[in-house]
This record gives structure tokens, sequence and C-alpha cells, in this order.
């Protein structure tokens, strides 16, 4: 018999909850599997809907653990009410998410429950993509390159007037193409959250989500990653603009990033070691003149990693295609998003979502990689 | 000497932590409070930005503990990483929000670091609400009240066929005003998620967030808790609309929630016993003919909690209006929202928010109470 398994959060928190129970609860409740069976322990809030919303096989009321936890104790914490839950279900011993509480983990195991990890992730299913997800991360992503075409029209329509960009005769600022990004995207129902539009300077701090006017002739970075509100799955995308004539030094740096994305695409499929392919890419960089290191106090060149895992998780770990070994498994989506940032020269990053094969990778959906706006 | 506290996670998901540095980061880091010291240890990423933006005392480069631990072990883990780190700091025992993963923290303690639950909530100034939160906060709450007033001039302007509702020859779905709300949201930089649109038999579950069309002269719950995307605060309010003529039970309902939630407002100051409040409004339903608990297999009555706390989270626990004693302060923020759910009439909820003080408590902003509309 297998090890029952627990989990006590919220699945908005939780993706692994939510991809148990494929169902949304403000708050948190025990989650148990015992016995091949998947339960849900609810509150009267929220049993009703338990029972016709979520795929799981039992939804117990909670209220009789609480009752019984309160014959034993004054207070009833959270661990008590779950060990009676245990008690009824014969459990003792559970696998829970390793990001469970400690002080619940603590309560449980001074009660005598064993609490062991469960593995990061908790289901190693949840990294392999079926078709109908693939087909549905595929629509995300083709609406983060629908409000990537808004921002390119929208850097066409613009005017350069004293080093700065106007729009409709209103200053262009990072904030009013986020904003111009986030609601397009709301209006097809996903919500994103620090969206990237970052110009110049900001641009060299890939982390940087871009604030005051843009301006014309420096690169801008513009990066997308919403969550659809009805499938919850994630797209993201990133492309570099550059409003009017980039410099011969951003150009070429643009050439080699997109050089650099290409080699990665090639490269990756199952079986393939992700450091290999992330190394490749810094070479590559490191021989075209993009050493990566510090430079004038700051970290110059290409410092994070080439990409990582997505799903139901914007960051679906354990997967990163980075400094670190690690094999590539068919079936698994990822980020391929090379970056290079020079101070003078400006940030450039193009990344697009990847779902890897055997015999390599498949882009999602697709859009063009072209620099200069005219 | 106080002990060491730790935090290890993202700003985004521990709203403690984003508390203490005021700055988003992505992904989990180490933040260490340690002899009076505000310290965040960063990435090569990350650490250019929390110099500039973080509100901390110290910024640490992560390399060096990395490069201790890869001395030591093989694999570095996270726990290797922090080990070093407070070796550095020469620290022994630290507290860490309870929350922290249960699998951290026993790889931390078979280091012979002692490691103790920082109290929930980690920094409990933060449910003391000041001025300029409260002033932040009441700019939230004024965006969901025109968020709001969108909703009843779309009722308004709608028309009744066949029993659904149209606006503009178009039928009008729960989708289509959740996406209206959303949009109009999102246009003033807040980002709304799971925004109830309830009407009729889905209605009488509070959690449900509806579906399918509106219908004239039933209930429709309406219930928006966006959170801001600058300032990171939370508003929520709610209303029951009616589109034409209510039935006299729905309306003699919406009178007597109206009433408890005009007695949990007069109730509710610094000092009284938050049990106290929703046990009030509990006998005072009852006494108006709706009673609290299962009927014809379904909670029926008032079944969930007047209130809860709110702030950087949505649910700021561990304030709540409800069956357990917890005795109000003043400066906490929270919602007062009884509400009433019967199968046959539909359900009534009215939310608002209140900062207690030590006379009784203010409303945030205001907005009507009225449940038809023409």
């Amino acid at each position: 018999m297998p090890t029952a398994r627990l989990i006590y959060d919220t699945p908005e928190h939780d993706t692994d909850l939510y991809y148990a129970i494929k169902m949304f609860v403000p708050d948190a409740f025990p989650y148990l599997e015992a016995r091949g069976k998947k339960i849900m322990i609810m509150n009267d809030l929220e049993i009703d809907r338990a029972k016709k919303q979520a795929s799981v096989d039992e939804v117990w009321s909670i209220n009789p653990f609480i009752e019984a936890a309160k014959k034993k104790h004054k207070i009833q914490t959270t661990a008590d009410v779950i060990y009676e839950i245990l008690r009824k279900a014969k459990v003792k011993k559970v696998e829970m998410p390793s990001r469970t509480a400690f002080t619940l983990v603590d309560a449980l195991r001074k009660k005598g429950i064993t609490v062991v990890s469960g593995g990061n992730p908790f289901y190693p299913q949840r990294l392999i993509k079926t078709r109908e997800e693939k087909k549905i991360m595929e629509k995300s992503q083709r609406t983060v390159f629908a409000a990537l075409k808004i921002v390119e029209e929208t850097l066409r329509a613009s005017r350069a007037k004293g080093g700065k960009l106007y729009h409709r005769g209103t200053l262009l600022t990072s904030d009013r193409v986020r904003s111009i990004i986030d609601v397009f995207l709301m209006e097809r129902g996903y919500v994103a959250n620090d969206t990237i539009v970052a110009c110049g300077a900001h641009s060299i701090d890939p982390h940087d989500v871009g604030s005051g006017p843009l301006k014309p002739n420096e690169a801008i970075i513009v990066d997308i990653f919403p969550r659809s509100l009805k499938t919850r799955y994630f797209g993201d995308a990133t492309r570099t603009f550059c409003k009017g004539k980039a410099s011969p030094a951003l150009k070429h740096m643009y050439g080699v990033v997109k050089k650099g994305q290409e080699l990665g695409l090639k490269m990756i499929k199952a079986g393939v070691n992700g450091k290999k392919v992330h190394e490749s890419i810094v070479s590559l960089f490191d021989k075209e003149g993009y050493p990566t290191g510090e430079k004038d106090g700051r970290m110059q060149g290409f410092f994070h990693s080439t990409g990582h895992g997505i799903g139901l998780d914007l960051h679906e770990s354990p997967t990163r295609i980075g400094p670190v070994d690690q094999k590539m498994k068919a079936g698994i989506m990822v980020s391929v998003e090379p970056g290079l940032y020079f101070k003078g020269i400006g940030g450039v990053r193009i990344e697009d979502l990847a779902y890897i094969t055997k015999r390599g990778c498949e882009v999602l959906a697709g859009y063009p990689k072209r620099l200069e706006i005219k």
C-alpha cells in the first residue's frame, strides 16, 4: 500500500492541490489521498460546491473532526483536527508537500504521526504536459503574442520629440504601455502581474519592470507572462524593440541574442542536459564578444538562466535550463530566454516557450523577432 | 539581544516579507534580521535592484555562501547555503514564519540550528494600519465602488426577454459582467481574481463565482476584491442587486441582512469580542425568521464568518469576526459582510470595510445599499 498523502493549503497558493482537485477554494482545507481515494474535508461553506465541482472521490464534512478535537482540547488547532481525520482514515504516516508549514508538521509529529516529504514536485506527472495542456498553453501564448502586436503597433504609431516618445499626442511611458498590455489581456480573460516594459537604462536590469518615458533609439524589453483566469495556465514571451534606428552596438547584440536563442531551441530535446544548453549559449556570447561577469560594479553579460519550467506555475520547479545539471524530458514545457545586458548598450532578451519532444522541441505559436520599429 | 529572524520565500507569496522589504522579487531568497539589521542575501540577477529599491540595511551577495557550501557538499541545498549565511552572521537560533517549508527547517535543525516559529502574524504591527495605509485602502475601496456603479448602470440599461437579461442587444451573463468589472479595474491598476457575479441558484452558494445568463427578478450577488498593482493593498466590497421587481421574500431578506450589517458596524470597536458581534447577527437573523443550519441536504441561513482582516492579504489572519473568541483592536481593518442564503429565495450579502477605532469603526468610502434596479 502506498503511503497516504496529505495537503493542507489553498489551491490558489498550492498549484499541486489545484492539479489534484481542479477547483478553487479561498481558504486552506485538508486534502487526503489514502487507500487509492482522493478525499476533500470541507467546512459547511464549501462542502456543497466541492461535491459538485471537485475532481475527487469523496467529500467529507470537517464538523465531526472539529467536534472530536473539541472533546480533547479547549482550543483546537489545525493539527488537532487533522489528527482526528488521520485517525478516522487509519493513517499513521503521511507524505506532505515539502513546503508544508513546519509548525503544522511539528504538531502532527508530536501526536505520533510520521511526516515525510512527498518530493518536489509533489505530482511529478504534472511536469509532463498532456496534449490538452499543450493546447491550452498554446492559446495562452497566442494571447501573449497578440498583446506584443499591440505594443508594436503602438510604437509604430508613436512619434519622437525631444528624446521621448509620444502616442496620439500624449507621452508614452512604461506604465502606459504596461496598462495597454494588461487591459488587453484582462479583456481576454488573462491576468498579468509585473509585466515588464523596460527602456534604456532600465532594460539592463532583467527584473526591472520599467518606469518613466519610453525613448527612441533605445532598447525596450517587453516581457509578458499572464495567467488564464479560466484554465490557470501561464503564457510567457519576451521581445525587445527599438523605436527608430538602433545603435550599431545594440543591433549587433540583438543579432547575437537571437543566435543564442536559436542555438538553445536547436539543442533542446529529451535526454539533453540543460546545463550543456545553457553553457553553449554563454560560450557563444563569450565568443561573440559578450563575456559575462561583474564590470563597473554591476553584473553584465548573460547572468540569468536560459529557461524555466512553466505550466500552472510561472516557474514550475524543478525544471531549469541553467548552470546546474538537469536532464530534459519529453513533454516538459520550458521557456528559452537568453539575454544580454550591457551598460551603455542596453538590454536584449528574446523568449519563447518550447515543448520538449524526443526529437527536439516545438515552439508554441510564433512571433517575429525584429528589433527596429520604423 | 532579540532572536534573529529569517524568511526564505518570495515577497509575492509571503506578504510579511513584502511588508519588511517593500520590493518584489520573483524567486525565493534568504532575508535575515540580526543584531538590529535587515539584510537581504541576493543572487547576481537581483542584487543591484535590491540595493536600489529595498527598504533594508544591507544587501549581501549570495555567491560567497554558495562557494562555502560547495566546499562541503557535492550538491548544495538551500539549507546548506542558508547555514553558511547564519554562520557568517553568528546566528544559532532563528525565528521563521510558521508557514516555512518543513523540509528546510528539518535540514537546518539537522545542522544544529534551533528554529522556532516567529508567531502569526510574523509582524504583528502589520495588523495595525497606519493613516497612510488607511488612505491607500480607502482608494482601493473607492475603486471597487466605482466598479459596482458600472455594474448597476449596466443592469439599469439592460432589458429582460424570455427570463434573461440583455444589454445592448446581447445576452448578459455572469462572465460578461465579471469581464466588465475586471477590465474596468485593470484600467485603473487593480487586479481582480474570482470576482463573484452570482445570480439566482448560484447566489445561494457564497463562494460560487457565478456563471450563465443573468435573470430578472432574482438576486445577483456582486463581490469584488481586487489588489492594487502599485500598493498591493486589497479592496473588498459586496452588494446584492435585483433587476426589476424582487419577490417579497427576497426583499424582506435583503432588509434583514442590511439590518444585520448595520448591527455589526454599530457593535464593532476596540475591545469588543468579535464572537459577540457574530453571534448577535446570527441571533438577529434567527429572530427575524432566518435560522442557520442544514436544510434539504444543504447549509442554509448565515453559515460564514461576519468578517476577516484585510490589508496586503485578502484574508489577513488571524483577524476574524466569527464563532471564535477574538478581541478587536484599534487600527485593524476588517470586512463586515453578513449574508443569508436560502433555496427558493436566493442569496443576499452586503459587505463593507471598517477601520476599527477606540470609539467604534469607520466605514471606508461608501456606496448605497439598494436591492432593486429599475
